[in-house]
């Protein structure tokens, strides 16, 4: 396992975010992806109108949508309205979505697709979900977290037909019954799995067997989820051709260097207001999420100094201009700590208490053990909430250190997740459900893929016009005298 | 008069957002400062108790604080704890203040000065006004402004014993009041005046002529109070000596360059969630504001040009690798559009309505008649304001442009000002006191004055601690050689 | 084959440039890699007392080192003073060898290895070289280039008692004299192999075949070389283990993204002088190579745009902040054009006829197929010689367009390569050597290898000292934590 | 005096490259400017056909050019055609004279102006005299600098019928009588003075005082040439309008950050090769030289902090992103030691004794005097020239420092300088002829002006095509409201 990718980790950080149901929670919670940042914090900017005293469980309702139909189970079929505004806006971003139903809308490549699928409620996940349907699926949905659904957004699906059964804060009970309403209907069988987490297949493969012997193809988005189907591989109980969407290289580049440059600067602002100018920062861990980080702070006048583990990416710290430290040795004199290894207690009780007055300790890598938290909760230190998401910890000598996040993922708790980046991750979903629909008897066999770098590509290409970006194309010479395919794939497979 | 120095440059715009009372409120609104936006955006941070019921009037309650003074007027003298958790906050990154009360401590430059200021009533003032006072000064203080004073910082320096006369939501007639309470009381006459928009210089001008004759030093910090002063001055009605700290060497550069390199990303991100990755943007106006805006933008991967109309600012956007344009070549293909060019109607209607569909607009100029805003408020085009300060203008054929801000200042509106900027500031305003009370007879005559490079310089030094740097002294050999003065000043007053 | 991996690639650019000998030497010269460069520019750099009139051929000398030995072939063994300097000065940028030289000196990993080489004989070479020996190797050793040996660097070799076989100006007959004498001497037979190009493999392999059977090991470093070696093992002629050191990681990021990124600017510079402020550049094909050379060029303030086949590159690019375009659409305007594809015709005589007056025209490719330069050597345009490397082609309307190095590599011909590269390749050579040589039995089969990930890391290692790095080492818990080994590899394999 | 403007400074420095007259020469080497840099840069790089065997003075032959004009003195007259060729190829960088030539050329500006220039005598300033001959004036010309004269172009202005008085190694006594005659001959009085360094003022203002009360204007370039005058000017005894060209805004801000940024990288490779990436830089001094250094070289992956004396430049390089330390604290770790500053000894024999072995130690200020070479000159240490330009200074535990330059400057010794950045100055030369030829009585009196704002910016204009830059020009609505005139000047004179 590659315990360095970073942001869309689930781990154990979000049981305690997530889980009231310590038994069972704590898995299911597993499954929270990347996408959840998003909803996460827009939901903090857009106004919605949530806070209704409509203490009825969604289960209780009898609610039909303007069609006639009540196969569905949201929270209040009334937002449609406005879940479709939040789903127009959504859309403007992820145009390369918008033209995959352009270029694939003729031949509905997923025609006779039934799809069930397990993801984050959002605007973003709609936008994905109405593609599927305009390429000719049926589908199906439910949440993979108790508290990430946009309720407006899932009214809005299912004023449009699609049978949608999730609400923002569902019981443990409410999301098993969701998930099972979700595949289990009458006269209607899926053949296609769309899942984030692992939840949902675990239900279908544990429940309903003999539809998950028929199935055609799962495609899973998270880490966790890719765990469990290598796991089912290895023990050979895999018996459907399944694609992991989590490692492809545009996924993993976009989620994690991109990303990282543009969230950081934006994570500190909103949580401290602090001026980024001749800081000192030292920065853990020099991998994707770290040069990200890096050379964003840099950039904005920052002076950052690195720690690693591995002496390749140290090496290529020094080629870029960032001093290579022992976290002790620089400790003192930082005024922003933020880590990025994926390891845990990279940032000590000790280290803590040698910081100076002021000093931001805070989390990009993936999972809230990076700084050791726990060792703060001790009676000699006062914790004092200043603001949401900012703790300052109060030593007997009055001195401070800004704790964001509760050492939680930053960008995912305090800033948002640029739309363009999931709809690089939605794409791939789409072309790997059309991969895996239409693949030729023998293709896939019953293990787990990666998406084949010529699709890739594709999800490339799709996103270029949101750029005016215009590819040039080889001539028949140039591609015989690489040994390409002028339509690609244009590297091997190893290629980063 | 330099229009393009910027963000602390006062108009018309104040007038839309302060004046409830149209005659008089539009001038009294022009003297707000920079130290605006900070109040306001840290306010809506902080999570302040101001949505108490209590409408009473503060005029009208009795309040003493726990001295047992009540010469003061305040929203609520209880909140002094929490505001005085706000000033320690502040005092972390105002560390030049704290020094200079350390460094003049003993000898008490100010012990004799009576001071009536006229501020926005902030932690940051607040800093400033304790330093005053552990230099021996005495001090009276009133608000610049109707709605920028946080309740809790006034109800803290009452309780330490300053009369303040200020609170949030005054009316125009609380307004005066409190600035004749300020300067009039029993048993004390003022001789230095403090102000940020020259009301209070008015005031005393008019109103008390006498104290207004025997006062030794006025500071002033607006732009718009700086201009009243020189107004004066050629009147020949300036009969005190006054600086002019608005210009300061120090000031202008950070308040420009520098805090617009840290804002723009800011206030773009907390509206918008755009992502700066390969964006196309065009930035109007290259002077400090445009080449801090051009700087952040580049370093994140957006691709920008640049329009100006002088040829020196044009060459050297050259120089910096920005193509420079004229907006009509341009405007189809931008994402995002910011003005800063200190001009009127730079984007018109006609260029609006050309722009793609998306394409966000902002003002980090010094006014809000940079982009034309009121060509937009027609029939034909529908106004949806999607956030707080997000509007979509949407154009009959569905197109939308994002209007931040209402095309008032992007920074001030939407993003904090870093409080180490604040510092500058007020550091400058407390060397200019002390500088004025201190001078001997016959080196400031009744003219408006620029601080002297040398104390401009001292202003830098007190700042460096903050980044730990570490300043070379010369060694006589060597200041001779350079015929200089071992401390300063090291440069020309023209030196930029 | 992966075409793109830049500098380090032989081609037929350099059959144009060193053979004399139409038939075969086209061959051989395929074997020169990236250390040539250096040779090049440093030999046109400092001052050689080649230009001496002895006309002698070395074979034709009788020559004795001090310690009287005569097992060599250099062009005059009293040069050895003035190689001895070179040598030491390179040493300075090789710490990482020195360092391998004490760590390993005590165990002495190389006693009883009898090393053939044949490589370019230069400073840099000479300490690896003096390094192998160190560890306990008995060296003999031939050059890979008629051109590029070092001759002072030679006879300093020599004179230290290493039979080397070589000189500046071999002719055909010369080259595998010098390769015989290597290998086949007296009473000693090889049992490793070190080659640049694959032709001493070669002969042994075909006139030795018993010692061929019975070597222990082969360390190829280039692309040419290394091809061979996979086609020996395809044939199922490849009886002794490979080691691919030109793959590496260490190697290839350094050798082109860093590389690049020192050399763009060296290199228009000296050929040039440019200015590159405000310059329209583009550069065609964004792989390690192009990234290079776009980070430097905007950093110095010039207007970047990119060409690409690559949706993937592309949208990197795009990211990055450079306009992705067709060459067509920006070729009137540009003021450089750089190609870096490994791509032929990418810019062809119709897109030269376009080309504004002035526009620079070079190659960071792997080969001078990319430009068109053929197509340039026709009648109606004039070919002008202004400087070294550097022809003005002019068009019959007078138009110039500059070309450098003739299309050749522009950092081969017209700029020099860091020595610290050079010590990444070296030590690489050195721990392959090692590892082949110490392996246990059935590690290594009769393969071609790439080096541990470990031992690349080991590489990296030995040159943060350079750097004054400071790694950081796991902890027993983090380590078990993240499923690692403490002493690495740190990485899967398939990391960049 | 500014002591801090950098590379235009004359100093002592010159005396030791020039002055074989000890008693004089060292005044005139005062008049050296940058532009010398260019011409020996370029003449190392061109292959000038000077090494003939020719030995006879200009002074004793007797040329002829074809149109039969013996009216000039030069090294050899048929040189004439490659002169031109040099000429051809600085004009197309020098396109802002050719379109002033183009602008002015009907109206003839300079119809009437009898002009004598001393200047280096280079293919850039051919290009201004024939610019100048283009817009109607007659002019005369000799050279400011005994060694700087490119004998072609000098050769080629002749042929043009020119009369030019130069050549490259003149006497002293050369020196001179070229100046009489370029102002001494009959029936032709000068009414104007282009001047660089006051040479030729000086002789004007001693020898012919009648011609010098009667001139309309000195242009004087270079700074002592400025200080002469301004001393003349306070004794009363300056009698003409003199223009100071050196201060121009344009030419400060491109002389000294733009010119510094391209040519540090350049100066440093040419010399040692270094690889910038993760090197540990010093810069001593952050005006513009140290400016346009560390952007440069940070650009590029080094690590660079700086030391200052004055805190304002302090608080820039903090808030750029650059540790300010003292010297001492970090000289036993730098890499590269650059000094920037204009002061003398900032780098002692101490800190010298301290460097690391390999350290790098050069000087981008004034004055040879900044790093204290002379302290090296001693008999413990051994100095080893390695390189054209480079010293290694040995220590007697072996210890190396590379000396660059003998400490003079190393863009005027090492690198070259844009034919842009010349062009901006020689412009700058031309404009300021034209206003004091053109100027109505009264607008000059007999005093030292600085070229108008208005001017600055024409040139600056003048030279945006070249950047194919479009300048947006006001509407009078807004001109109107800024308070300008529609064709500027735009800034206040102390804008910078």
């Amino acid at each position: 396992i590659n315990h360095r990718t970073g942001i869309q980790f689930a781990n154990t950080e979000d049981k305690q975010e997530f889980s009231k149901y310590p038994t069972k929670a704590g898995r299911r919670s597993l499954s929270r992806s990347i996408s959840q940042s998003s909803t996460d914090s827009y939901s903090s900017a857009a106004s919605y109108s949530d806070s209704s005293d409509d203490e009825t469980s969604p289960r209780d309702k009898a609610q039909v949508n303007t069609q006639g139909s009540s196969d569905f189970c949201v929270k209040n079929i009334k937002q449609a309205e406005f879940g479709r505004r939040e789903i127009e806006i959504a859309e403007q971003d992820m145009s390369a979505l918008i033209s995959l139903r352009k270029r694939a809308q003729g031949e509905k490549p997923l025609a006779g697709a039934k799809i069930v699928g397990c993801t984050h409620i959002t605007a973003q996940t709609a936008v994905l979900i109405e593609t599927l349907v305009a390429l000719g699926a049926q589908c199906r949905w439910t949440a993979c977290n108790i508290y990430s659904t946009q309720n407006e957004v899932a009214a809005a699906l299912a004023e449009t037909g699609i049978p949608v059964f999730a609400w923002k804060g569902e019981s443990e009970d409410d999301f098993w019954w969701c998930i099972d309403h979700c595949v289990n209907t009458e006269g209607w069988q899926p053949n296609m799995i769309l899942d984030d987490g692992g939840d949902l297949t675990h239900w279908v493969y544990k429940k309903y067997p003999s539809v998950f012997k028929k199935a055609q193809g799962i495609v899973e988005e998270s880490v966790t989820g890719v765990h469990r189907l290598y796991q089912l591989s290895k023990a050979g109980k895999l018996c459907v051709p399944a694609m992991n969407v989590n490692d492809s290289v545009t996924k993993q580049k976009f989620d994690n260097l991109y990303c990282c440059r543009e969230s950081i600067l934006d994570g500190l602002k909103r949580t401290t207001d602090v001026m980024f100018g001749g800081k000192q920062v030292v920065v853990c861990g020099y991998g994707e999420v770290g040069k990200g980080c890096c050379t964003a702070l840099k950039a904005l006048g920052a002076i950052v100094c690195i720690t690693e583990i591995d002496p390749i990416c140290a090496l290529q710290a020094c080629m870029d201009g960032f001093r290579v430290v022992k976290l002790n040795e620089v400790i003192r004199q930082m005024d922003v700590v933020i880590t990025c290894t994926g390891n845990k207690n990279v940032v000590t009780r000790e280290q803590l208490d040698r910081m100076k007055n002021g000093c931001i300790v805070c989390n990009m890598g993936h999972s809230n053990t990076e700084i050791d938290v726990a060792s703060l909760r001790s009676p000699e230190l006062t914790w004092e909430r200043v603001r949401s998401q900012v703790d300052h910890i109060i030593w007997p000598d009055g001195k401070r250190v800004v704790l964001l996040a509760e050492g939680r993922l930053l960008n995912l708790s305090c800033s948002t997740v640029p739309t363009f980046v999931l709809s690089i991750t939605a794409t791939t979903q789409a072309l790997a459900l059309i991969e895996l629909f239409n693949a030729p008897e023998g293709r896939y066999k019953q293990d787990v893929y990666l998406l084949p770098k010529k699709m890739d590509e594709y999800v490339a290409s799709l996103h270029l016009p949101n750029f005016d970006a215009h590819l040039t194309e080889l001539s028949d010479e140039q591609a015989k005298y690489m040994g390409l395919n002028k339509n690609g794939p244009f590297k091997p497979n190893y290629y980063r």
